[in-house]
């Protein structure tokens, strides 16, 4: 109803660092090196702020009060700075937060950034930290963490949709095609369907293939009030048509169906009606991959595909580059890594430049609107963006 | 420049939980105590958005993604959720992001609440969390917490401006004598000057009564547009009339001059700017006084007192409630204790209450505009709002 005060707010800068094993790069300074990047490519004002998305260096790297740290290493004394945690939507929650403040005209110019380092760490250290994000008291104390909760959400779907064996393979297929041509993906080479059906399972049904890694990285964006940007000629501007934020339960025991992911479903009709698009507009859905199952949920939930036949579109090349819907376009959580936090950034990063034309091999021909989403556990937090290029 | 854009926000319900040890409360219970209360007496919208700020319970009660489950145990399903960090200004910079979406029009009605559950932990445990707000690399690994940076604030200040032993004594007794008044409050009774001068060290020069206590409690804010607000005919309207963020050097030791609050400074002169008030409008200051050092630094980042002298306004009665700026008028975090995060929403609500008439023996005659500063660290992040009564 108030839609007519509302800034528009385009994106004028990006940054990313390589996903990966970083042993040799603080965290302070992969943060600085995706910002560095974003601040040198910026065509809109300097910063006035950072929201910065990271969920697990509290409990890995013993640092909070992370925002000031990163904003005074990347020297940017004097703006102000805010750490964003949403479980794995933290990324796309501090996009959020800087689209709002800019939107508001408090702003001129915020800069959103995410950096994560889980890698330097035992396996044990990193699944308690991620375990914390489900309901502690209640699933983790209990021995669940989100991989095995994720098990048991693709068990409980294959048994309501007598789906056939390896109906998941499409998804780490198809995003392993999309990571090879991504040199700053984690894992940069394809895999056959047949890989994925000799895989090991990691928690019954689901295999190695099904699980994204966790990964080190760091990715930012700057934004800016549309007027305050020139117009390029030769890359089209893009901006930011609709954002929104759902949660639903936080313990998936709390839910009347488990296999239906709510929240990004009202979070995907929020972005639909607040840009006046709809599903046919979308060229490209940046999902949120963490394990297959979430990648047939996800589709299920905006749209795509009815319940229970999200698996099928990954199946038969609909999801890919030139699919009727690509997603995981430059390799999704599964190969270009999952970063914790800064996830929901490199899925903004990769839409937009997917719009800004400049996505080379990964290049989806003539897209115009992408559909952005981060989930924190099985959706108990959904975080949706629409970024559209600005017509001229 | 484009303040003719933004859409005045009002505080439309508050809530608090008592201060103090609350072993027998969950984390999530402790915050929806606090959330019902606000919710209860909301005379605005229903609140579309949760920004809950807390500092420490990824580190000592294994949760993250806390807004989501705060939000969920609350009964606020299908919001969204987000949780902030800014170390001890989370409160502030929760309250900030709520003030923000409102203010876009992005949504009408918005809920910021902080929580903090900190005394069910050894000594040991609660310090090394806290120093994770430090620069962990450079400052906590070295042995540095919290506490004994501020013991060399106040040694330095001491040196610096060769002031008399003693000199901050008025900081916890002012405190304390509020305190006793507040039945919330974690330390009910007042203490005499005496008693500072018998303590014992913490960390020389800082003694017992310079240190405020780490505390478990909740408290919680509505925040709507002004004209979804019915006026109360006996109750005053209070509006967010300044807010601002501005960050430091994380470190101490990057500064120039440790012994001022520059952030404190810049950000408070951003409320002056935005809400057209001088200091001389401001008839209460809450200020963040986890040691007696804030209490003096704060006064003196904010224009009341010149560099070096700002202890000597609480040895004349200047903080008192009846004096020319009254500080920490429910106890500060003294005397009202300090639960982390939830600590910059507490004094909200306590200086709304003020504005609004209702502060009962804790008074102050005639109040209309109140400054309310949280900080994390030594004023490594400041955020400073302005709350006012609207004239009618």
């Amino acid at each position: 109803m108030e839609n007519n005060k509302i800034h528009t707010v385009v994106i004028s800068g990006l940054g990313q660092t390589s996903v990966g094993e970083h042993w040799d790069i603080s965290l302070r300074e992969l943060a600085f090196f995706a910002i560095e990047k974003a601040l040198v490519n910026n065509r809109g004002g300097y910063p006035q702020a950072l929201y910065l998305a990271n969920m697990l260096a509290p409990a890995l790297s013993h640092q909070s009060h992370l925002a000031t740290m990163v904003a005074d290493f990347s020297g940017l004394r004097g703006i102000e700075a805010t750490t964003i945690e949403a479980s794995g939507a933290s990324g796309g929650m501090a996009f959020r937060q800087g689209y709002m403040a800019v939107a508001s005209g408090l702003v001129d110019s915020v800069i959103v950034a995410g950096v994560e380092k889980l890698t330097e760490q035992t396996s044990v250290n990193v699944n308690s930290a991620f375990a914390t994000n489900t309901d502690s008291e209640y699933e983790a104390d209990h021995g669940l963490t989100p991989t095995s909760q994720a098990a048991l959400l693709m068990k409980r779907y294959i048994y309501e949709y007598d789906v056939p064996d390896f109906a998941f393979s499409g998804f780490p297929v198809v995003a392993h095609a999309n990571g090879a041509s991504n040199k700053n993906a984690m894992f940069q080479r394809a895999i056959k369907p047949e890989s994925y059906q000799r895989a090991g399972f990691v928690s019954e049904p689901l295999n190695m293939f099904d699980v994204a890694p966790y990964a080190d990285g760091a990715a930012a964006v700057i934004l800016t009030r549309a007027e305050l940007v020139a117009d390029l000629p030769e890359i089209p501007t893009v901006s930011v048509s609709g954002s929104s934020a759902v949660i639903d339960t936080l313990a998936l025991h709390d839910r009347q169906n488990p296999i239906v992911f709510n929240a990004a479903k009202e979070s995907i009709a929020k972005v639909y009606a607040q840009s006046g698009l709809g599903h046919s507009d979308i060229d490209l859905f940046e999902l949120f991959d963490a394990y297959s199952i979430f990648g047939a949920l996800s589709l299920e939930a905006a749209g795509f595909s009815e319940a229970g036949k999200g698996w099928e579109l990954a199946q038969d090349g609909r999801i890919n580059l030139d699919g009727e819907i690509p997603i995981s376009t430059f390799g999704g959580l599964k190969a270009r890594g999952y970063p914790g936090g800064a996830t929901g950034v490199y899925q903004i990063v990769e839409a937009a430049t997917q719009l800004m034309g400049l996505a080379e091999e990964n290049q989806v021909k003539g897209a115009k609107n992408a559909l952005v989403q981060s989930l924190g556990g099985p959706a108990s937090t959904a975080v949706t963006h629409i970024l559209s290029q600005i017509e001229r």
